[in-house]
């Protein structure tokens, strides 16, 4: 296996930026009632240093947030991780989202959830803290924000 | 965009397999503990029609399936989900585990635990619900084992 030296925690912040902000963003999102899980891969736009979601506000995902005000939202892959624990801030009907967020999310990801249906909400989420890790030997530094505040 | 014509069920639940068996298979494993979601990648083993996960007894994805007994796993990428809600039935610490999880894990992964550490533990999970999609074309059929049982 090739071994290679672990980031920089400037250059980790600067892949996890690299990671939210290209053209389409997917991501495993993780919310929980109770002791139940549940996880689906939903696409992000990174609007105004938040996470912005779309789903329809029946679904699990949104009625978990609703709820809990919580998600763990993983980007990347296995070995490439970026790993975000972030806090609902808003929910917004896609009628009534205002242009940084409807026009922002359209323009940041392959589809427009106005189009959708009128169930359908744009959930905005503040990202709490924030890792990322390849190798084992990035575990150690792997926090690059707490409490909503960039470690670098 | 490109699209495909969904796959039979048939054909979905071989890539399914295909998933669980080939070297190595990680995975995002969710669970949860009072409402709070938490999420990491796992490498998994597919041993004897189960989930096998190696991981610290002390963290909080053992802890949280002691707890609660219920996982939600994905396999593969945002784009050809393999999602497995799965219900714990056995830990097993490392030293004490028989040889077809402890040599079999080893065999499917890339990794022994049995040299990592003595903390660490086997978590035995029993597929309940799996589910694979590609598509939205590929949501509507997407489950293919419901209660344990598989549906093709």
């Amino acid at each position: 296996m090739t071994r290679t030296d672990p980031r920089p925690a400037a250059a980790r912040k600067a892949d996890v930026l690299a990671g939210l902000t290209v053209p389409v963003t997917d991501a495993w999102v993780a919310t929980a009632a109770a002791a139940e899980p549940y996880l689906v891969p939903l696409t992000l736009a990174w609007l105004r240093e938040h996470i912005v979601l779309a789903t329809d506000g029946r679904s699990r995902t949104a009625t978990n947030l609703t709820d809990s005000g919580v998600a763990r939202v993983a980007l990347g892959t296995t070995r490439d991780v970026v790993m975000i624990d972030a806090v609902l801030t808003e929910t917004i009907p896609v009628a009534e989202a205002p242009s940084w967020v409807a026009d922002g999310y359209a323009a940041s990801t392959d589809w427009d959830p106005r189009k959708t249906g009128g169930s359908y909400v744009y959930l905005i989420l503040r990202p709490d803290r924030i890792q990322a890790w390849r190798e084992e030997n990035e575990i150690a530094d792997r926090t690059l924000m707490r409490n909503g505040t960039w470690l670098v």
